[in-house]
């Protein structure tokens, strides 16, 4: 069999694409001319892919506008999202279209980390407990070792969490800009190498994760002490637009949520949210966000209720959103213009961006939540998402 | 404010998506030129998008070959993986080095279902009870029912879940080579409307989704009862081979899986598995299937043992995988060609496809444990993905 | 080390007893003067105990009359509770009280289901698939093969959870008045040795439980599908009688009701109830019931709702509540006289004792939520509570 | 309806007990003459029951002698376990001189904190966030508060957890020899009602527990953050004494473990033990502990591996083991006899008690597990339990 040499592994040229497609042709008679149709030069590449043969060219649409009233976000926003799941954008334009003509929605970044989670193993118990005491005596001079590995990362803070044998760690940074899961895994190496080195003790073992980051997967752990950023959107709407735009009432969203509350609970559903996956991994693929993390982003907490005066409070917690503006994906081509449409490439644009993610997932909650208490749910679907079979 | 018409929202057309990148421009001063290069007619477009104005460009590679011993999928396929983050095909493509000179991945499909939960409130619990034994007594009724709304969808059985004066039903269809969310929505409808006008009894109220479908996102009930597809790709990895390709051992291996595992029991991490969210969502965008469900999918249930031979036996079990191989993103023009470069599109191939997504993650488990085992976690990253701040 | 010889662990004689405590004195200084009170024949006790010195002397209270209008517990009850969590008696009482003035409370029980879950492990997952469309066809064997073990238990049927190569298998029973987890082992275990003996294909190994009975501990799996009984207690609260007696209304209890259930989901709570831990296991103290079976019975799913009239409408729904009137401890003397007060010992009891066991859940449900809004939650622990240090 | 008057709650004499026992005799027909069966004045009882009638009388026996070689609990111990499930006692023993030939197990304390936990309730998430920023500025000032409310409870810190416009507050103490439930709930009252009079900004409501200590309920949280104690108990059996002993071997109790710990992920099981609740039930009906927090305290860690030289290492971590050695039930008749014969009456003595539980968890689970791989374990049931139906 041959295969693509290792050496052109990191060969970002339009000829080594072509070359590949051509292979690939060959070996499963399959031409790849749409896939072929880039606009940019795949120099940019190095740091997002290997083996590059082209583009996945996902549908793009403009959901919006969508009015936040953020600390970071100020404003009128259309926001970017890729998917091929017909209505979804429909549905969350429908949603932007009713939080805005309701004053907007004010939304709140509340927490800020992202992790590296070692663990140390040791003869027993008492080995484990007396490294975490050390540990915690250590702080001022992990931080620096920290430091000596990335410019926007920071070391916040280190959990400890025991059991058994282990001692599992968790290390906390901020990462400016950046998403920064590659520069806490710099940085927390570079640390546990200067443990390993100082530590009086004997250490049996380590891993650089003992997968309390849980990197990719939802964890209650996350949930509980955030991962990316913790977000928060708000809003309060008027009974009387409810029932004029929504055709329905604040009693009937809110006993719906209620019975479908319970349902997720019973089912062991992970959070009391209604689908912010689809939101979340529609702005992620078009702004360059690490797609796999709707693993982890998707959790969210909503919190609703009938106002004394009869309005529909709802909110949205998205605890564990991991976002950047910079680095990863966020520079290639159309993933730049998107990030640029919502004013929100490059540094000091995190907390923005987050803010419009969480607005967006409420837009999208409300809508849906709308369509299934007033039963427009399947018709919306077979108009619009028609060429289902 | 000038908003788009909404009676232009399926207006699928070269001139309507300019118009709204032009309206894009005038808003927010982006030139959206790169969204702007797609190379397919738009009008394939309508049941996928609204508001379309272009294309995310994802940069797609290639891994592989991967070497199958399916009941569906059997022979070597090169696997299209649509990502921004480095090192991540590097990363696959080294676990399917592996496993093809290990002899390649058995797999296995072991159950098909897709869902819609609609949930019925009564005056108190009796009457939930009473309406459940009715249900069961009309499956053949409801049966007939759901068929007359869809050719390939078939009611397959109907569970039933009790709390307080709701009974939560869960519609368990097979959908054929589709993923069928929308076709089993328009199904239980259907059967909801017949049941509210056959039922003798007292209904208050009911709701398409009582949540228990746990659409878009994770759930236990999906783990114990399939959503989509449950397919469970395995190996048995020579010692030799282990170490040769590795640098590392089955039991220096099965060690640091003994501790992760422990590490996500205590961070309440969802699954054992190790990072099926990157293999899932690049393979999920590459070839068209529904981004948003990542969030079902990557539920991986991991299942590894030293053989009395010493080698390696790994399985990953995904309990929830949801594809499809016809329908909803799999006919637009990239991720036709990347399914039919797996000999996956179309009629009779949805068994196949599953099958080549769980032996992908199993590759990309198997990889990624090794590198932390054998330290170069790291170093790969830093080498592969370094334009990372 | 002298030891008590083990031919005498069976020895259930007060002399016997008296020489292991004494045997205890001399060992530890320690003398057993109030343990060696008790008032029965230790003659009844194999089955129950082994090294039998004497007893434990729970204290005792009656908390009542509570009001139930069940299909099978019908009228008024005095609750027998053994505690020593001071105000515990006081404060289901008061629940009880205002229940009662209310109308009483509505009982239904929906499920019934004990369980024994073996595994068997196949050369790979095929094999399991295949054991599993084998094992569908035997049903009715099976359940001629357990019906040899027991006459009280009939196979209702077998679940089948496909993970990696295993099969594993959960065999549900109902049990008559027992509790059954014993009678539940012995049939399944019949019926695993005629599989093995039957099945015609290979079955690499098998094990009696793979831990899906999930036997003293909480799972999902037993919350959705049943463990024991699984019953539903209901009432409405009028709006001035909770003013009156709880001194609250209708709007705050819901009010902490929303904020505390965001709190348990935040917390990976494993349900939304109140404390049902704490009137299961004083009932099951009191009434012989196995008192490590707290951990499974004490799941409860709270769903609440105002009513259009303005009304507190609440229901506690056990979904795995394991109770006995027969066998186990349920025939020693003081759980004996308990269950006897409530007209609930021996044949044709358990779901009337399941009705009572709810409805006490819920009075105290009502009576510590209503203290932690009135705020006289500390206030009643420091009176009632006194010797707390 | 006449009902014993509420100001005889208290009424703590044998005249008062006796009196409710003819007033049950004489509604319900049943007399309570082993319930009247106690051996200590009833004036001891305030702070543990109110409307005393008498005693259960839970069988007691007597397990070990177990070897501990704790940091607290040193030499042998006889465990006092008070239940109606027969074998229980025997599989305790059999663990217990499995483990002593062995050579003792190994125990320590890592962790121990009891919370409170109240919710702060504002207009909008910026709300909490500021409320959460002044908190911690004001820790010294609450544990000051604090402790004007107990001698034994020390505030040691508190957890900030953010959702909606709430902000979770967990505030951590130590407790001393007690449980501390109370003290922690007077504590945090004060610092609550402190709060309230100086925070400058504005709060819409609080209430004492937002769920968040989780009492009486397991969560993932407190297995993360420890409620009561967190303790681990280790051994290695050598694999000669395993044979010898259990008729069975490293390899299939290992075995047996990895196929059990997937059937429990896949149950959705709160976690990895094996059968904690039957020993924690048992003992805490013995010594005086709250039996409700059987709910919280089951919960178990188990991490085993088969050492290099072929040993067995098993350990139990109890990351929520709510004990006292002081106060509630611990000053009882036979509670204090079983505390005294440990040991471990009175102050000081709580983490000696602690091991001595964690130790004993972990014989019951090395004797069930060996009993379900040998095959003994239905056929032991069926000697020692055989008065079940």
């Amino acid at each position: 069999m041959t295969k693509i040499p290792r050496d052109r592994l990191n060969d970002y040229t339009n000829e080594a694409a072509e070359t590949r497609r051509k292979f690939i042709k060959k070996r499963t008679g399959t031409s790849l001319s749409h896939v072929g149709n880039y606009s940019f030069d795949p120099s940019i590449l190095p740091g997002n892919i290997e083996n590059f043969i082209g583009v996945a060219q996902m549908p793009l649409g403009i959901a919006g506008p969508m009015l936040v009233n953020g600390e970071h976000a100020q404003g009128e926003f259309y926001v970017p999202m890729a998917t091929t799941e017909g209505t979804l954008l429909a549905s969350y334009s429908r949603g932007m279209r009713l939080t805005r003509e309701a004053g907007g929605i004010t939304t709140t970044v509340v927490d800020d980390a992202m992790q590296r989670a070692p663990v140390f193993i040791f003869e027993n118990a008492r080995g484990a407990r007396d490294f975490g005491q050390w540990m915690t005596a250590q702080f001022d001079a992990l931080k620096t070792v920290a430091a000596t590995t990335t410019r926007s990362g920071k070391l916040r803070n280190i959990e400890q969490y025991s059991a058994s044998k282990m001692l599992y760690l968790r290390f906390n940074f901020t990462t400016g800009d950046a998403a920064g899961q590659n520069m806490c895994g710099k940085a927390t190496y570079a640390a546990c190498k200067w443990i390993i080195k100082n530590y009086p003790g004997k250490i049996s073992r380590y891993f650089l994760s003992g997968n309390m980051d849980t990197d990719k997967k939802h964890s209650q752990l996350n949930t509980l002490h955030t991962r990316g950023k913790r977000v928060i959107a708000e809003i309060t709407i008027p009974r009387e637009l409810l029932k004029e735009r929504m055709r329905t009432t604040p009693e009937m969203m809110f006993a719906a949520r209620m019975t479908s509350q319970l349902g997720g609970l019973l089912a062991g559903s992970v959070y009391n949210g209604v689908h912010s996956a689809n939101g979340i991994a529609s702005i992620f693929i078009a702004t360059g966000q690490d797609e796999a993390n709707v693993a982890e982003s998707h959790a969210s907490l909503v919190f609703a209720e009938i106002t004394p005066d009869g309005d529909y409070y709802y909110s949205v917690t998205l605890p564990s959103l991991i976002v950047a503006t910079y680095g990863g994906g966020t520079g290639l081509a159309t993933q730049r213009e998107c990030l640029d449409l919502l004013g929100c490439y490059g540094k000091g644009k995190v907390f923005k961006f987050a803010e419009i993610v969480a607005a967006a997932i409420l837009c999208g909650d409300l809508s849906l939540g709308a369509a299934v208490v007033a039963g427009d749910w399947v018709s919306s679907h077979d108009e619009l998402g028609r060429n289902r079979p």
